[in-house]
C-alpha cells in the first residue's frame, strides 16, 4: 500500500506550474479530504536542464517512458497543450493503467469518445474539466448535477480573446485592428490569432460540452464556424441602435434527431444575461426541460483558474483511488446527423450597401419575400454617402439559414448592390 | 441482485409530484445512465385516500414504517419540508441503511453535520443539492468542482420572493407594501411572508453554503440576519441616484480564524454581476484562492427546477448503489468562532432625518469621525420637507460594524436627529 498518491505532470509551462505551486501550497487541505498526501513524482519537459521552482532535479524527466516507468504515479496530469504528442501521451499513460487529468480541449474535441473508451478499457478515468470555460465549473455539472435532464441547448462565450475585443470595440468605438493590436499588447491574444478570432478555440470547446450535454460526439470540423474578424464598429453601433450587442457565440441544439453546433458572432438582446458577460469572462448557458436556464460565468483562462479545474479533477480521481472505487460504467456516445447550417432557424441582421437610388429598399424587400423571409425592421441609420451608396439594415423574422443564403446570394448579385456586409443570427 | 434501484418518497407535494412526473418523463434515459430502471416504490403521504396522478394505491403508504420497511427501497427522497418530522425521517432512513437525497435547507441547516455523520456511520450517502438555490448547481461545484479553492467568501441572491420583491421596488419605483401584496397574488410570496421578507429562509441556506464551503458548521441562529421590511422606496430611489441597486444578500467569510455569516439588503454597484440578477432568479458567487469569482444563476424555485436537482442526486447514488460503490470517506466539521456584527467590515450607507438646521451636518460628521469613520460623500437628494426636516444620505469608506453601531446610536441620541432609517452595507 502506498502512503501517498502519486502524481505526474507532462509538461510544465504556465498552467503546469500553477498546478505545482497550487499542489504545494493546499498540500495540508488536499491530504487531510484525500486521506492520503499527494505527491508530485515526475515532471516531463522539453528542457530538462532548467532548474524550474519547487521541484528538484530527479522529478525532472525528458521523455514519457520516465514518467510511465514509475510506479508510484497513478495519476498523469497532461499540460503540454495542442493535438500531438499529447494524444499519444494521453492514451499512452490510459493504457499503463493511469487516470489522467488533462486541460487538452483539441484532443478532447477530436479524440474524446475514442480516449474515454481507452480509460473505461483499462479500469482508469479520464477527466477534463480544465478544457472548457477554465476555472467555470461545466464539465461537472453537465457531467453529474444537470443529468437528470433533457439539455435543450447550450449557448457560451468561450473564448476570452474575442470578448475582450468585442466588449473593447463596444465600450470604445474602437475598429477590429486596433483592438486586436492592443489585446497583443496585453498578452490577451496571441502574435498569431487566428485560432481565437476565427473562432477555432471556442470550435473545440462546444465540440466537448456536446459530447456531455447531449452523449452525442460531433467533430470540431462538423461546427459551422464564422470568426470575428468581419465585424466593424459599424455593426457593433447599429446592433447598439437596435438594442443589441455582439457576442461570440458558441452554441449547440438538438433540432429533431440531428445536432446542430455553431461558433458564430451574434446579436444578443441587451437584457439577456449572456450580454453582460464582458471582457476575458466567460459563461456557459444550459436549458433544460427541467431545470429551464442555468448559467456559469467565470475566468475562461489563467494559470490559477485553470488550475482549480485540474486540481478538483486530481482531488476526484485521488479519493477513488484510496477508496478503491472502481470507475462508473461507459456509456458511449451516440453520432447523431449534424444539421447544416441551411437548417438552422434565426431571426437575422443583414447589413447591406446600396445605390442611393429610388426603389432598391422594395427590390431587396422583394428578394426576401421570395425566400419568405419575412422583414422586421428596415433602417437607413445614416445619410447617404458622398460616393452615391447608401447602407441598409434590415433585421429579419424567424428564417432558416438555407432561405437566408439563398436570398443573400440573390442580393449580392443585384445591380444596386454594392455590398452584403455582415450576416448574422439575433438572439434574445 | 435487485433488478432495479428503488426510491421511495417522503412527502407528495408539489415538488413530490414534480420528481415522480420526472422520473416517469426520463425513465428510459435514467435506465440507461444508470444500468437499471429506477423504480418507485413507495410514497408516504397524509391523506393516504386521495389518487394521485402517475402512482397506484399499492405505492401510496401513510406511515414511515411502511417505507423502511420496503426492502427494495434503496433511496429514500424527503420532500415534506420543515424541521419535524422531516429530520427524525431522515435519520430513522439513514440508520435503516438507506441513501438520503433531500430538498430540505431547515433540516440541513440545523442538523446538517449531525446527519452526515449518521449517514457515514451506517455507510450510506445524504445528499442535498435541492436544498440551495432550486435547480442552480451549487452544492456539487463546492462539494466538488471548486474543491481545491480555499474559499474566502459567497456572496449570494437566494430568496426568490425577496428577490422579486426589491426587483419589482426598483423598476417601479413602488412601496414595499404595495409589492408584497402583488408577490402575494401572484404566488411568488407565501401569506405569511416571515420566512422570506425576514431572510430566515436566506440564512438557512447560507448556512447550509458555510458547511460545504468553509468545511464549517454555523448554526442559522448564528447568522446575522436582516430582513428587508424596513427597505423603502426612498432608499431604492437613493441607491440608484448613487450608483447602486438594493439586493438582499446571504454573505458568509472567513475572517482571520473566525467566520462570518449574514443575511442583509446591501448596495450592490449597479456593473456588478449580482446587481444584475433580476425576479425570482437566484444567483451565487463563490471566491477561492485559485479560481477567484465564478458566478452560477438560474432559478431557484419550482417544481421542475427542484426535480432537476432532486434527482441529479438520486441518478449519482443510484449509480453508485449499481456499481456497488461505497461512500468516501466522512470528513467532520470544524467548529469555528463566529465573527459578531461588530468585527464584519464594509462600507456603509446611511440615511438620517435631520431638522433643517444649520451645523447639523457637521455634527453628525463628527460624531462618524470621533469612532474613526471617514465620510465618502454626503448628500441631501431633495429638498426640506414641510415639517422643517431634511433627510442626508451618508456613505462611509470601511469601517467596522462596532464603530457603526456605537456611531448611530449617538446619531439617534441627537437632540437634531429625528430619524436614522436605514444602515446598509455596500458592495462593489
Amino acid at each position: 500500500m502506498s502512503e501517498s498518491v502519486g502524481v505526474s505532470l507532462l509538461g510544465a509551462g504556465n498552467i503546469g506550474a500553477g498546478v505545482i505551486a497550487a499542489l504545494a501550497a493546499g498540500s495540508s487541505r488536499y491530504a487531510s479530504r484525500v486521506g492520503r498526501p499527494i505527491e508530485v513524482r515526475r515532471v516531463m519537459v522539453r528542457d530538462v536542464e532548467r532548474t524550474r521552482a519547487g521541484l528538484s532535479p530527479q522529478q525532472i524527466v525528458g521523455r514519457l517512458e520516465d514518467v510511465l516507468g514509475d510506479p508510484g504515479t497513478q495519476i498523469v496530469i497532461e499540460v503540454m497543450g495542442g493535438e500531438h504528442p499529447a494524444r499519444e501521451a494521453i492514451e499512452a499513460a490510459l493504457r499503463s493503467g493511469r487516470h489522467v487529468v488533462t486541460a487538452n480541449k483539441e484532443v478532447m474535441a477530436k479524440a474524446g469518445g475514442e480516449l474515454l473508451k481507452v480509460a473505461a478499457d483499462h479500469g482508469v478515468r479520464l477527466l477534463f474539466e480544465a478544457s472548457v470555460g477554465g476555472g467555470i465549473p461545466v464539465i461537472g455539472p453537465l457531467s453529474r448535477d444537470l443529468l437528470a435532464n433533457e439539455v435543450s441547448a447550450i449557448t457560451a462565450i468561450i473564448n476570452g480573446t474575442t470578448n475582450y475585443m468585442l466588449t473593447a470595440m463596444t465600450q470604445k468605438g474602437a475598429d477590429y485592428a486596433d483592438v486586436l493590436a492592443e489585446a497583443q499588447r496585453l498578452g490577451y491574444a496571441e502574435p498569431d490569432p487566428t485560432a481565437d478570432v476565427e473562432g477555432i478555440d471556442a470550435s473545440y470547446k462546444i465540440a466537448v460540452l456536446c459530447g456531455l450535454a447531449f452523449n452525442v460526439e460531433i467533430r470540431p470540423d462538423e461546427v459551422s464556424r464564422q470568426g470575428i474578424t468581419s465585424i466593424t464598429a459599424r455593426d457593433i453601433a447599429y446592433a447598439e441602435r437596435l438594442g443589441y450587442v455582439i457576442k461570440l457565440f458558441a452554441g449547440a441544439r438538438l433540432i429533431g434527431g440531428a445536432v446542430a453546433a455553431t461558433v458564430q458572432p451574434t446579436l444578443v438582446g441587451a437584457n439577456e444575461p449572456l450580454a453582460k458577460v464582458d471582457g476575458v469572462l466567460n459563461a456557459i448557458q444550459i436549458e433544460g426541460d427541467l431545470v429551464g436556464r442555468v448559467l456559469f460565468e467565470g475566468p475562461g483562462a489563467g494559470a490559477g483558474p485553470t488550475a482549480s479545474s485540474i486540481l478538483a479533477d486530481v482531488l476526484d480521481v485521488a479519493q477513488d483511488v484510496v477508496a478503491g472505487r472502481r470507475p462508473l460504467a461507459f456509456v458511449p456516445r451516440r453520432r447523431l446527423r449534424v444539421a447544416p447550417p441551411e437548417e438552422h432557424e434565426a431571426r437575422y441582421y443583414l447589413r447591406v450597401t446600396v445605390l442611393d437610388q429610388p426603389g432598391v429598399l422594395a427590390r431587396i424587400a422583394a428578394v426576401l419575400g421570395e425566400q419568405r423571409i419575412s422583414i422586421a425592421s428596415v433602417i437607413q441609420f445614416d445619410r447617404a454617402s458622398a460616393d452615391g451608396t447608401a447602407e441598409l439594415v434590415f433585421t429579419t423574422h424567424q428564417a432558416s439559414g438555407g432561405a437566408i443564403q439563398t436570398a443573400v446570394a440573390a442580393i449580392r448579385s443585384m445591380d444596386v448592390v454594392r455590398e452584403v456586409g455582415n450576416v448574422l443570427p439575433m438572439a434574445g
